[in-house]
């Protein structure tokens, strides 16, 4: 088992310690799980009662609580506890996992003509096709895809089982999540005759920067011109992107978001999960979409937008509903109670 | 094809049969589609007509349909007939399904220092890590992944390409089918500057004994303790199951639900399809929650909870969600009206 | 980089062409984004304005715009310009996508007792099990599975990574994107003291001609009976289709569709994204579902049904909402009005 000192921790966040430097550390937890071998962090300060009571060997802190954390026991001062947290995570991650070695497992099938970087990690059963391009230090897990002249930039990780299709472009330090799908078709069709015939989709996507996709998600190709995703954009799992969206720089869309083709969403959005954007709209720089809510027009001024049924028991819901189901006849009472 | 007796059906079941035991069957059907070769059964009573126009060589019925089944020709009589013809699929599945030979395909990208059982079967292209447990009698499909120090209980099932991540684990006789994703991370992230710094999820996924999980479905490993799926839990396909999840003994949920992070389900919960449940809640045991519904608190109660706009043509739909969009107007013009 | 010309493409789509033959073509795009090496098209004429303006080497157009087109450069008169379009970026693919050679890739396990033409593409890592047929002229991407006693029509794709079950049958013509899974189980369970009995699912899934299912969706096998996918439907990503719908000929759905059990879908039926169609229902043919509506009950009647909440900035939507709860004591009040 990994195990640290309060010392290293601090230096690692750059933090003032008030506490026993040499207390020995195994682990990060909450609050209220946190063990003396434990360090943990207060970032929401409705949890400060949890802090008071916490078994932890040390407790990150912002300077409002230092005070408060300081009469509990050893604490680690920064200007953003919950930055800092993040960051104890990474750096934990970097002592405790199994490092990926250079190199290409030899049950992977590269084409010849593909370009893999000699620090890049291939994993086993990975495909990567004629002419594409894997940069230094990328590691590509089993079972994982890359289709013809697609790039992986440096740095950049996918998890096993990622589907890269042909002409993507992903930059450097992202991170794919494991059954991702990135250019697969768009769904595009021109009716005739009661039947569909298809449009090939012609462009690719573009991946930006320290982008993060979650499990199953899937971003298609454009249809003439190129799926966008910019800059530090992180999409949860089971996502649906379309045909010739273009996310905005550190957008976020938490699970089972729909985006439907053409929409444009601008830099520093995020949607709520289940939440269903519709196409052809166009999302201003800093609209915030709750959970389960239809986009159904675009919105050009930033700020909280919402609309879904609100739960209740069934019963409720059913006579609510019904009566949602006759509202004109509700509003024609009024009108005529109005006119007496 | 498989042929087999009433009477050897009725042995398996446990039935008391009235009727030709040597009578052969070769298939299981519906009461409507049911030839003389095949076996149906009536569980709901709502299809009692359609018992007695049956051709099927044998009907399953409970002790209440009994005089009426006979009348009409032979007939197992059990105490509960949805839950024989459940147990009859399975032992037809026992007779008519390819064995999986235990041992691992040569195929198979297997470290030397995982653990595989002598009883298991390892398909094709599959890849075990180190450290990796597989129990007795387990089967992994073709195209699996199973991470480091994850551990698969004896007798589970995963069906081809199936991800199973480091350090996740799976009790015995369990089912996951093709494309489910076990230990993605986690979607987490600290705000800084307009940007998103990953916290790294260093928990895992830790599931039940007999738990099925359907086609895509995802469930994220926990960000500092377990994501947790209790025994008997069944989840359809195309499931969001985020980071510190916990789903309790024997719920169930339809296809494309999602369960945001840190959720708390009670046992015995069932969940319909298309459902949001949004995150840090906590749903009581025996809380019913409709398909499409969305789930924006917390419910103590038992019971059957729904909220969906109802569906009409689209016109109606028009008008009703104009006057929903301006509700605060309409109670206005009622309150006017009482002042009067 | 593929170049023709004009005369080229006008004999492909058997247009009228209006302008140099010789003129050449690099590229196909928007009206707004062509240069000189491109050619574009109109076909929704809400972008007329754009023709005009249009750097176009040549445009596709309908007989209604031929003088406005001919007024502004090279011309191609087709009878349905979209139509034209659509034919055009299937040749252009045909001219410019890598051809998939005949053959089995060396590191594919295919079993002896399986059928594979000989003028079928089987990609790298695929698995195909015993008594699977592949048909004339099929391609089959890296790292798919096909069960036993599958079948793939002629000319049917599979994009790498699709999973297709034992016993399921596809026609011709069909595209399978990555991530699909045919012919996992269906949902089934008898619950029996407070858990559940699995109920095997017995059936396959049969699916038409010239189908298109896209990224990451899910069609279940059925529980005694086939699923059915008729000829021409098109399915777009993270779709759910459980067991035992049937989906009539040409319908399409959108990206994140859930259809739950033994629900008929006419012919010519289109749902929209998001769109929720619960179990045991029936949609007439030509009934068309808005994005994210819930379709609750059965409809008979052809035309266009919607249902969802409207969204509002998050102020008026709580204020709303909140009336929307308690919409029997605003009908109540009414009802006080009205009696006085």
């Amino acid at each position: 088992v990994f195990q640290t000192t309060l010392a290293h921790i601090a230096t690692q966040l750059d933090a003032e310690l008030i506490g026993d430097p040499a207390c020995m550390i195994s682990a990060i937890a909450t609050l209220q799980t946190a063990t003396p071998c434990a360090i943990s962090f207060l970032a929401n300060p409705q949890y400060q009662a949890q802090l008071t009571a916490s078994q932890a060997g040390g407790v990150i802190v912002g300077p409002r609580h230092r005070e408060l954390a300081m009469a509990r026991g050893a604490t680690l001062v920064v200007s953003d506890p919950y930055l800092g947290f993040a960051k104890l995570t990474q750096w934990w991650v970097t002592q405790t996992r199994a490092v990926c070695e250079p190199g290409i497992h030899p049950s992977a099938v590269i084409d010849p003509r593909a370009t893999v970087a000699s620090t890049a990690h291939i994993g086993p059963l990975v495909v990567v096709q004629a002419q594409a391009v894997i940069g230094d230090g990328v590691e590509i897990g089993a079972h994982s895809f890359i289709g013809q002249r697609a790039t992986i930039g440096a740095y950049t990780r996918l998890a096993p089982r990622v589907t890269f299709h042909a002409d993507c472009h992903i930059g450097t330090h992202g991170l794919l999540h494991s059954g991702v799908v990135i250019g697969s078709d768009g769904f595009g069709f021109a009716p005739t005759q009661g039947r569909y015939e298809k449009i090939e989709q012609l462009g690719g996507v573009r991946i930006g920067h320290h982008v993060e996709i979650g499990a199953n998600t899937c971003v298609d190709r454009g249809a003439l011109e190129d799926t966008i995703i910019d800059e530090g954009v992180k999409l949860d799992n089971l996502i649906q992107i379309a045909h010739n969206v273009h996310i905005g720089a550190h957008a976020a869309m938490a699970g089972c978001v729909g985006v439907a083709g053409s929409t444009i969403i601008g830099a520093g959005c995020t949607v709520g999960g289940a939440a269903m954007i519709l196409g052809h709209l166009n999302l201003a720089p800093g609209v915030h979409v709750s959970a389960a809510s239809v986009v159904s027009r675009s919105i050009s001024q930033p700020g909280q937008y919402s609309g879904f049924f609100p739960i209740a028991d069934n019963a409720s819901w059913e006579k609510n509903a019904a009566i949602v189901r006759n509202l004109t006849t509700l509003r024609d009472r009024v009108r005529r109670l109005e006119k007496i």
